[in-house]
Formats: structure tokens, sequence, C-alpha cells
């Protein structure tokens, strides 16, 4: 369309419907408008069942209703996350239709229900790992991936894991949270031949310094095929899994 | 065939041909056998166009090439990486079709061509980067995928990378490789809305500290949907660029 | 069972109670039950004196005691470790056996006494390290252990430690417990020629990074026979002396 | 020279040629009364528009209050970084002249308007890094230069710096502000040829280790004339470019 | 110019002489020719005595030789530094200007000569941290930059460079470069007003971690109005003191 | 009380209530006497078939071949870990019996075979890491325990161990040994219910830095039971093993 | 030797030839008697005016004041560090001589005023540094050394430290207490051929690490005759300052 | 005062009760002259015994001799550290009274025998560390003070250590020389009252991060009054001993 509204103001310009000042006037907004393109692309993205995303942490509870009220105006979608309880109270005034993952600590409003596409698995080693979890899997969702939850499957007790070799068979990516030794990753890694990304979470304590065991155990890892993102980033592993899961549904 | 094998001992034992006990005997060999099951899938994948895998770093010249003789005997295709030149000296002797990516200083062995799918983008930030990159590219393409190359582009000198930025829309995966500060990775990461794999190299000096800095910028990118791997693994980087790529040409 | 299962239904195949067909269906959960066997195992070990063991640490209160009201019923014995009076105050209403020990911040609940076994040793270097190694002696007691304490026997008064060298040798293992310098450990080693367990504490602050800097000295021990556990982990060294310890009482 | 100066000098003295009093208004250029004449000097500059700096984190109120009371009196101008409401409260009855920043936590008390010099631009990564980069900005200001703040023009949204460059041609000296993968100091750089001052900030959470994540991606920029100050040192930055910025309105 | 020339496009459109579908060609290439813009600024800039940089080390000496033939012939200034004596054997074969600073380990090519500007100062602690020194020092000077050294000034011995506080104050901006304890940075920030980079070097050994324990230092200098480059760095302490003291000549 | 029944003894003595043998026997178990008994229970130990161990590294061959030459005269058996084959041309000339281990690059010469006693397992995750295994292993047999080896049992393809699950069962003792991920140490802890030391390797690059992630994945082992010696510490890990082992055949 | 000199002095007691008293007038020299002496020793050091000390971090109030109490009645001089007003509140309660240095956070109860001896001078590099600074002060002055404080001496005002050259040249021993950059240790240690004992603080942020960045510039100082303490440690200080001091006036 | 003093110098010079050149003699006490009087102490302070100090690391071996060639010249005593053996072939040639430690890699000439004074011990915990407890030795005794030497008393056998308490006690300073755990410097610290000056060595491997774990336990020492300085640094620790050792003979 801009490409076509450039067309049209050139047409414009060459049928002298519109002066040589007009036209320099409109494109000097070319190479910010060119790039706007990104911006467009990026709201069609975003129409297509894509959320405004919203990371809450730091910012005051006034600022984050604010910014959701503003957005909501617009008819986008929301995805908050890191969000309070009491967030999510003031969420729920402005729209009604706003839910609450309390273990995600996430706040999603959806205009209308699509169906969700493909399949990722997200992995938790173990219970502690199930918040990261949470908001990988709600994150996936809200952008229209069908997700699939194997919460505790972690490598002490390797029989858990290897009783569901068949349905990590069938997802087309693969989301491992673990803390501590972050095995899980390798494991997973080596049973599947699909793409793992791994969160590395700060469960554990002493040596484990915040989530960097896990981080390295999964960046070393001994499988094939498996990538690293941030500790405790459940969002960026469920975003990037559903853009990969995208791949295999179009 | 293990699978078939199975089945011919159960109808053995209904057709009475085998005894309770031989059975039991035979089934006791089942979990590894099943699990044998995984490993025979994996080697079909293999004969899918995925070659067997050599990590050459440590091992005597006269090892390597003994593993690569026996495997070539059994038909298998090869990738040697972290290859010296001395070592593609003793596999030409065994395979007059290894060929030899010097830069990637991988060898690789492909039985029959076949034709690459999909698109894989390997963008590299500077010409030191350029080794790992070619590591990334080589491993996917013996895996079969289409890979294009953009070295060079770092945001130094940002219109390089700005100038492709059509290209870049068309991959299905992107890898990004880059040292010190790691910065192509977000830039990348913001401008498209693919699965960006990137890859930290040990290229810098001081507080580069061998590629962490670039390790560290990637895990904290501020663009969504990068995922990091080892530094320095470009091997790495290409094998799961392909995974995803292959969910795309399915 | 499971193995009786498998037998039983071999039987039926060869007995044409089962058709091979149903057999394949079967049998094709059997690697999990096989290593449900592994699964059984492990139960069979903790009815065999070993509790279940609960870490409190990040989990609510109620979610703790409803855990071990559970198991409560089922008749396991019950260590919950890092649990503080608040979770204790709720678990005592369940069970009346339930004891506190409250320095180690430990919850024990045995359904019948034994008789405690072989002999295991542990010391700390300081006062401020004896909640760790109470954590490490109520574990291995509430496993079966029979455990002697040293505490403040830390090597900046080395006659301290000297004058027990006696009551060291009997030991079948030592844990030893110390934060800061972690040299206790050393010393220990070298007098005796028994396993050794250390444990490094977080106590300290500046350089000793919250048990960093005894980590690395323990796991640098210039005596050999020394292993290291996590920092401030009391209870992964009881459960591992405990294991020790068992050897030389079989 | 300097020897040769005072030995002429006591000559003059003791010929009389000199009083005492000259002498001693002479002396006071006797190497010593060099480094006496740096504080003079220093002095002089902050007469100059260029205030008295209180770091008040760790401070109590009262003696913050107290140091400015002081202060004031002589007539001084007055920043204080790091300073929450509670202690504006208590300076603006000092004197009604104090303003407060509520964003860069800081408070300014000038004596008399001056018109400010050159031009500085304050670029932030995020929406996050705008306390830091107005720390910046009104240490800048204060101190006598004019700047322009460029906020939220992160590198996951390129076009929003790149819509800015022209402006940023025409500072004398860049101050960017960034936290997580710190990639826009590398960007910025690329596009300028001006002197660049990175702030890396805590902003972020994991593997951003407090803001070590920038730190090392800054010091490690592909650009070159790239310096960097400490995380979170808005403060440092804004007086750099101040010094840098008056080498250019000299 | 480029302004000039879209606004002749659109005329030559408005009146004709073009068709819409050739300024749509020519239009498509206008954001990367805005950045294109860059470039060209860029290559004014370095054609104003700025030289191509080259960085030796990691490249092959023929590699090296080449990039350097192919610029001398388009009558480039030369400066390529971390360059062994080998590489300047071959380099003086092409151009007999090319000349050697050995401890620097730089080349430098200069077409004409031209009188340095305004004064940079560039000190170290020690002599070992020379060579550091002199690459900052040779970069400035082959950019056009007055230098003046004071090398061996190191705080072991504080007169060797309160000796030297008059020349301090005359510079725009001070070098200083530092290993070990980093400590000349403070010193000579609290001795002058004037912007200092900070160089810190990897000279040391044990605990200076290669330079880390320097750069540290400098990063915390207790002087306001120091930044500081990578470990070793020299090129780019030069490049930015250049750009900083060209401030204060135009 | 050690006083004064010193006291006592030596006026029992004075009145000859007590002979002087009688005082020596008691005076024997004096602190310094306990410490010297430890010191003969450590040779008599040794005089059990575990033998002198010399470290190798960094001692010049002439050297080594002289404390050997020595202690061969003294009829102790002999371990030198760390051993080029150099240094074992050396040996071989002293004493025939010698022996080498080329792969765990150690020397053995044992006075008289014994027979092997208990069951230690040593397992190694990839093929790179046999070499610190076999140091394990030849350090434990040289002390007299039996050893079995399962190598290149990673859980990159995690059926290999499984297969293994019944003879790791039987071993009274488990040393893994891992490198990268170190992830096999945690597998195995939840695998079997004996002691398990873990080695880290040093085998990796880039984020292994050197084998501290594999230190930290097994230091943060989520099996219980698990505990860590140094990087690459075959030696005093197959030492501690030996020591555990013949706690169960004792 | 040992062995044959205690069965001679047995045997002479047996024979009358020496008295139980002679006798245990020897035995004293025993290692043992050694390492009871130095108990003995100690106390005596102890009652020579060097008080007991109690670190109160970690510890609740009424474990410190029964401490006390207790040691209080010993006639023990007391030295209670890290303690806070709560402390003292109780502390007074029971011995009126008691004193609180609220800066150092030391009670400090001396039985009898003795005067001080020698000359330790305490400089700190800012005023945030002076609580450290203080507890080394009040350490070494209970001990009994005569004690100078030079506060906010900092280099970034270098004149403020050498107007004390002279005072600094009197002193046996100098303990320098900074943060961020440490750089004052180095500039004392140049200034002076005293010890100089360096204690690095946890004042600052970002990268200063709390307190690394000293403590690695205090290790790598340029100045000989420099060491350094743990982080914050102004009593360990304090007391190697005391002890240092004592060689001088003994 | 410095201050009044020179006022009342000038008046003096100006009543002609002081002639110019009295007033010259005094001026040089100025702050300045204080300075440069360090510089004469200093020299002074060396030609009484204290050589000149060369650090040979990095340095070619014709500067050195270069060096210490025009320093011989002048008379001075000579200690250069970390020499080669082809450096001491060149001294050799210089001076024949030049004498080579080759454990220490020091070469010492000194122009005449002066008697050692007062009692340094020199104590390391292995073999591997009598490199750095040479350096030590021999700089302190080049000094001028007497050094006994207590090589390989590591804490793995303390015994040896226990027999030697006797002479622990009689020296003014303890340098305690340790890699690995550095458990000696808090055994000796706890052992005596002297003050210990401890230095971490490199020795070790994996963990030992290059003397980084030793560096760490000495800082933390539970034993208070122990100091250290950097890893491998035995000229440090032997100067500073030399200057506490100086204390006690004065």
């Amino acid at each position: 369309m801009n490409r076509s509204n450039l067309k049209k103001l050139i047409h414009d310009v060459y049928k002298q419907k519109a002066t040589p000042e007009e036209a320099m006037e409109m494109l000097k907004y070319l190479p910010y408008e060119d790039l706007g393109f990104a911006r467009v692309d990026h709201h069609r993205g975003l129409r297509q069942g894509f959320p405004e995303v919203i990371y809450c942490e730091g910012k005051a509870v006034h600022q984050i209703i604010a910014i959701i009220d503003k957005m909501v105006k617009t008819g986008s979608d929301i995805l908050a996350t890191r969000a309070g309880p009491e967030i999510f109270e003031g969420v729920k005034k402005i729209d009604r239709k706003a839910e609450y993952n309390e273990i995600a600590r996430a706040i999603v409003i959806k205009k209308r229900r699509v169906s969700l596409k493909g399949l990722i698995i997200v992995a938790t080693a173990g219970t502690s790992d199930i918040p990261v979890g949470e908001e990988a899997a709600v994150t996936a969702e809200t952008m229209g991936s069908r997700v699939e939850r194997l919460y505790d499957v972690g490598v002490a007790g390797i029989h858990r894991l290897l009783d569901k070799t068949k349905v990590l068979m069938k997802a087309s990516v693969i989301v491992v949270v673990a803390g501590m030794d972050g095995a899980l990753a390798s494991v997973v890694g080596g049973l599947v031949d699909k793409p793992v990304i791994a969160v590395p979470t700060s469960i554990g304590y002493g040596a484990s310094f915040g989530g960097v065991s896990a981080l390295l155990a999964m960046l070393n890892s001994c499988a094939s095929g498996v990538a690293v993102v941030n500790i405790d980033n459940g969002f960026g592993a469920g975003c990037l899994a559903h853009k990969i899961n995208m791949l295999s549904v179009r």
C-alpha cells in the first residue's frame, strides 16, 4: 500500500495533479515511511493474532494500566508479562475480556478466539520451573500456536520423560525449561530431531548462580540443535517457538 | 526391521514356533531394541541427506581417517568439522568425492547430489567471523538446506545491512554470526519476524573475553525471537537452522 | 507385577488367547513399564527407611502442608528441609510425630524408630556453619545412619581438631562443613583415610562471594579423597554420606 | 625554570624589590601551589556554571541537607544526584530556587540562568533507560551545555533511530544510554563521526548481570570512537560530555 | 545534493522528462542512497586526512598487502595496526612512503604532510604500557592531531606526574594508558578538567586477569570525566581523542 | 584432663607404678603421637596395596625418575599420573615391571598382583573424556579396586546408558566423567541409588570455559547423592571411589 | 628423635634422675603441648590488652549479650564488631564501661586504660569509606596501638594527600581504605617506604562489583610493599596493623 | 603551619635575617621538595642495602643487560626477578659478583656483604610452590633480612607443619606460599600471633583458575592477621616482609 501510495503520488505528479513541492513535502517522509513499512508490516502481523506485549517489571501500576487502556481502544490484543495480581485488578476494569494466568503472571486480552495451530511442547524439569514454562506457553498460545505442557519431567527420574517420547516426536518445536543442571535440554535434544529452545531458570541456590549453571550447561549441550535464550526468559522462548511453529503450518 | 523382528517373534509365539520362555528371553532386550529404534530412525534420517558428523578437534589424523573410512564403506554421507588440510589430504585418498571447505575447515562427502530446499540466510558482522559462518552454511547445505550468505554486514556501517532487508525477509530462518559487541543479532532480529539463531564468535580481544561479550549481548537481545548457541558453534547453528528450515518445506 | 503382566501376556499369545496384533499394541508400552519398574524399585527403596524429601524453599505453606498430608496418609516417612517454623506449626497438626530441628530448619516424621547404623561424622569449621551441618546430620539420621557432630573445629585453632583425631578415625565417612577459606576440608582430608564430603557454606562476606571461595578451595583440596557438593547443600551431603555409610554396614 | 624563578623572587625579596606579600602571592605558583591552583581553577570552573555535586546514595537526609545548606550560603550552584523526593522536600525549604528532576532523581539549584551552549545528544535505547539518560542530561545542562533528548530509539526498531540521523549529525558529542545488549552504542557510533560516550544500564535480568552484558558489548563496540563509563553512571557521562562539548564552543 | 537530485527527479517527472516508471526505479534506491550518503560523507571524512584503517591481527600477510595495494592505488592514506615487521617488509615494496612505528606495530602511509592540530597528551603509567600508548599516539597523529607523549609517569612515583601538571593543563584531551591498578587515570582525572580517555592494558600477571583489574579500576574512577575503551585498544583511544581534539580546533 | 592424665602417668612412672614401656604405649595416644600414628597408619595403608603417587606435571623428567628410583628401592608400589611417554622410557629402565597406560598417561609399578575387590564403574559421556576416565580407573585399580568401564554413554543418545542400567546397579560407587553440559552425572544419579562421584572435564570450547560449565552443572545436579571433584581430576575421583568401595568389601 | 628424647625422659623419671615437675616442664614442648602453649600464649596475649573479639553479624542480640556477659565476668576486655545500636543498648546494661563507636559499629569494653603505643595511620579515600576505616582504627586502638586518622584524602584531589606526606612518614604501618578504583593504596605505597595494608571497600555501584574493582586494583598495586585484606575487613586490617606496629615498639 | 613557616621564612629574608641561599635550602622542604625528597629518601634507602629491582618479564635480554650495566656503574646493588639463565649469562660478563638463584629465577649483585637482620620465615605448602617462595626469600635477603625456609609443609600432612611450631614462633613475620586450596595460610595464621603475608600461587589446574582459588581462600582466611599479595608475587611478599621485619630490628 505504501508502495501503491508512492506509485499514485508519482503518477499524480506526472499528471500534474500534484506539484513538485507537494510531492517533496510528502516524499520527505519516505525513508521513514519505508521503514514505517516494517512497522506497518508489524502492525499487520499483530492483527493476525500477535498481541502487543508489555513487560511490566519496573513499571508503575498506573502506567501499565494507562498503556493497556490506550491499546485496548485501538482494538489491539494484549499480552502483559511479569504482571502482579494488582495490575490485573486494574486491567479487568478496563476490559472484561482480560484473563489472568496467575502462575505465568501474565495478562491476556484476546479480541476474538482463533484456532491454535501446529504444536509446541513446553517441558519443565521441576515444578519450580513451571512459572517460566507457563510464560512461554501463554505467550505462544496468545500468538496463535497450540501448546502442550509436559511439566516436572526432569532427568533425576528419567522414566517420566521417556514415557513422553511419542508426544515429543509430534511437536514442531520443543521449549525446555530447567534450572540447576539444565540437563533436560540435552536429554530432550538427544531424543527428538526437532528444534529445541532451552530456557535456563534461576531456580537453585549456591553455585547455580541465579541460573548461570543451567545457562552454561545448555549452551554446551552435547545434543545438536539446541539454542538458548536468557535466564527465565519464558516470553522470548515462547515468541521464538511460535515463529518456528508457524513455519510448519504455513 | 527391529519392528519386524518383534512382529515375527510375536507371530512365532502365536504359531507356537517359540515358547513363552524363549520370547521372554528375547523380549528382555526390548527396551534396548526399542530405543535402538530411535537409533534406526536416526540412521534413516541420516540417509535422507543428513550426514554423519565428526568433530575433528582433539582427535589424531589417523583416528579420523579410520572413522571416515569405515563410514564411507557403509555408504554414509560425511561431514567432518574443524578439520585441518592434513586431514583432508588423507580423506581424499579414501574417497575422491570428498570436498574441502578451507574457510570452514570442513570436509564433506555427499554420495549423490540432492536439490537444496527452503532458504537459510547466514549473516556475519565482519570478515573475521566468516569461518564460523561458513561452518554454519556448509553444515546446513550438507544436510539439505539452501543457504544464502550475507558476509560483512556489521552494524558499524548499518546501510550495508539495510540494503539487504528484502533478502532477509525471504528466509525462513537467519543465522547471525558476530563477535565483539554481537549487535548484529539485535538489529537483524528487529528487522525481520523470522527465527534468528545467533552465534557469538571469539573474534575480538581484551574485554571480549573470547566471545563472552558477544554471547551476553546476544542472550540479552532487545529483539524477541533470538536464541543463541555456544561461542564459535557454527555447526550447531547450521544444524538447528536446517531443522527449522525443514519445517517450512514439508 | 509388570514382569508378571508381561509373562501373562506372552502366555496368552502362546495360548492364542491374544492375537499378535493385540500383543503388539500392549508391548509398545513396555519400555515405559520397564522403566516403571525403576520407579517401583525407588518406592521400595523409600519404604526401607528412606523418607520422602520436600525442599520447602519457594513453596507456599499451604502447598507444603498439602503435600505432607497426602504423604503421611500413605505411611511414608517425611523429611522437609529449609522449612520455617510456620510450616512446622501446620505439619504438627497433621501428624503429632512431627519433630522440628530448628537449627537445620528441618521437619522429620518417622513412623517407627529404627536403630541408626555405621558412623558419619559431621564437622563444622565455625558456629555459623552449624545450620548447614545440622541439615546434613538430620538428613543422614532420618535415612538411618548414626551421626556424631564435631562443631566449631576450624583450623584457626587447629588443636581443637587435633584433639578429635581419634573419633575422626572411627567414622566411615566425614562431612566437613566450612565457609570462608574452606580449609577444614583439606586438614581433615589429610588426617584421615576415609571419604570426605565437603560442603562449602555461604558464610562470609566480601570476597567469599557467597561461598565461592570455600567451594574453590575445597575443589582444589591438596588432600586426595575429598569431593564437594553445592554451597550450603547440607541435604545433599547428608544423603551421599548415608549412601556411603550404608556400604560399610551391609 | 620554576627553580630559577624562585631564586630570582627570593633575591628580589632579599633586596626588598618585592614585599613579603607580593612574594607570598607569587609563591602560590610553586608546584605545590600549582596543585593548590588546580583547586582554585576548579573552584573558578565551578563558579563559571559548574555546580557542586553531591552524590546522595548512602548519605542520611539530614546530612545532605546540612551540606547543601552550607553550600547555598556560599552562593554555589548545586547538583545533587540520586536524591529521593524526601531530600528535595528538605532542600526546597532552604532554597526556593531548588528544582527537582523526578525521573533523574536530581536536585538542581542555579543562582542565575545562563544560556546553554553547543549541543549534546542523549539517546536511550528503551524507556527504562530514561532515568540514567536524564541524569546525564540534567548534569550537562546544569554545567552549561545544551542537550537534546532522543529517548526510546533502540535497535530492535532501528527506523526510529535512522529517522533521527540528521539531528545526531549536528551534536558535538552523543551520550548513548542502553542496557541489555547495549547495541545502540555501536549503531550510533557507526552513523556519526562524533565522540560517543556509552553508558551501560543495569536494565535487564538474568544474563544481563546487572549491566555487565551492556558494558562488555559497549567496550567491544565495532564502531571506533566509543568510550564507556560505569554502569548507570549518567552523571559521569553528562560531566564528560559537557567537557567535550565545551571544547567545541570555546 | 541528494536532496537536489531528488528535487531534479521530481521536476523531471513533473515536466514529463521522466516517466513514473523511471522515477519509481530510481526512488527504490532512495532509502539506501540516503544511507549511502552517510557512506559518502564518511569517504569525504577519510579524504580529509583520516586514513583507511586495517586491523592486521588474524589476517594473512598476503591478504593485508593485497588490501593495502588496492587502497594505495586509490590514493588513500593508510593506517595498519597490529602489524608485524614482516608485513611492513611487504608494504614497503608497494609504497616507498610507508613508515613503520616498531613499538606501536603500526604502518602509516601519508600521501602528503599536513600540519598537526590541537593537542592530545598520551600518558603511560609504565614502560611496558608504551606500545599501547604509541598505538594511540600514531593513530591520532595519522588522523591529523598533534600529540605529546608522557611515558612512565605512574603513581608509584607520583612526583614524576606532578612535575608535568602544566603540560597536562594545555591539552584538549588526555589519553591515559595503564595496566595493573590503573590508578593513573584517576590521578590525572583529578588533576585536570579536560576529557580523559583511559586505556587499560593487559600488562601484569596473576590477579590482573589480562587487564581486567585496570579496566575495572578505570570504570570506577573516583575522578569524574573519565571514560574507558577496551583493554589494549590504543587505536580506539587515539581515534576518539582525535575526534574530541578536532572539536577544539574547528 | 589430658594434662592431668599426663601428670598422673608421669607420677606413676616416677613411683614405678608404671613401667617406661607402659608409659610409652600410652604416650603414643598423645595428640602428637596420634598424628604420628596417622603417618604410620598411612604408611601401613600404603603397604597394603596403596601405591605412592607422583603427579608429574611441571616436574622435570630426571626429577621424576630420581623420585621413582628411590621409591622402587624401598619396595613401594608406584603410581605416576600425567606422565608422558618420555618419562615411561626412563622408568622402564629402573623397573621392568613398570606398565604404561598411554591413554591415562599413567605409569604403574605393582610389586605383586593382588585380587581386585568390590566394583567401581567409571562412565564417560564421550570418547574425549576417556583419558580422564582412564586416570580414575587406573588409580582405583592400582589401589586394589575392581573397575568396570562404560565409555561413551552420554545423554545425547540416552539409550546407550539405559541399556547399562543393570550393570550400574551392581557397583558400590560410580565415577561419572563428562565435559560440556555434564548432564550424565544427573542422569546416572537418578538411575541408581549408589554414591556418584562426578568429574567435570575440560572437553569443550567457548562457553564451556575449560570445564566450568560441566563443573557447575554437576554441583547443581538435580539428583541427590552426587559429589564433585576438580576439573579433569581423574586421580582424585579414582582415589575417593576406592575409599568408598573399600567400605563395601571390609 | 622426638620419640627417643621422650623415651629417655620417661626412663629418667622412672630412674628418678628427673622429677615429675622437670618432666612436666619438658613435656610442654611436645608438639601437642606446643599447641597447648599456643593456646596459653594466645590467652596471655589476650590478657595483655588484646580483647576478645565478637563478630556480631548473623548472631541474635540475646546470644551476643550472653557471650559478652560471660566474658565480662572473666575480666576480659571486649571488642564487638558489626554491632548495631540495639546490641549496645543491651551491653551497656551489663557493663557501664562499654563504649560504642557508632560509625565503626563497634562496642569496646576496656577494663583499664593503657597508653597506646607506636603509630598506625588509617587513611580513607572518601567519606563513605570511613566506617571501615573506623573499624580498623578502633580495633588497633583497643589492642593497644596509637592510631591517627586521615580521612577523605582520595586521589581525585591528590593535594589533600600530598599535604599529609610528613605525617605518613612517621607511621610504622599505614592502613589504606578505599572503594571504587582503590587508587589510594598505590599512591600511598609510592609515597612511603612503610608497610601498607590495603582494605578494599564495597563502596561504589555497577562495575565496582561490591568491592571487586578496588580489591583487584590493590592486589595489582604498582607500588611494592602493599598487601590486601578482604573487602570491608576493617577488623582484619586493624588487627594485622597492630601486630606489625607492635614489632616497632618492642 | 607549612604556610606560616613559609611566611616567616620570607619575612626573615626580607629583613635579611636569612640569606637567599639559606632560604633556598629550606624551600626544598616545601611539599613539592618533600616529594623530591621522597625520591632522595628513596635513593638513600636504596643505598642502605635496598637494591634496584628489575622485573625482567617482557623485556628483551639486551635491554635488561643495558639497564643493569648502567646501574652497576653507579655502584647500585641489583635484584633482577623473573630472569632466565640467558639473562644471567649476559649479566655475569658485566659484573663477576652477579649470583643466580636458578629456582627463584633471580639475579643478585651485592656490592658488599652485610649481616642479615631479624627473622622472616618463608613457608611453602608444596614443592611446586618453591620458586615463588625462593623469589620472596631472595628478595628479603637481598634487602637485608635474615630468612629461614620451611618448604613442603602443606596441610595435607599437617604434622610436618606442627613439628615446626617453635621456629614459626621466633619469626617477626611469616610469608606463606601456597596454591590450590591456600589452606596453609589459615593454619599458620592460627598457630602464630605474628603478621602473615600470604602469597597465592598459580599451581594447580582446573578450578584453581590460575591461582584464584588460593587467592580467595587466603583473602577469606579464618585467622586474623593475614594479608595477601598478588598471585605468584614472591617479590612483593619478600619486599613487604622485609619492611615489617625491619620494624623489629630498628
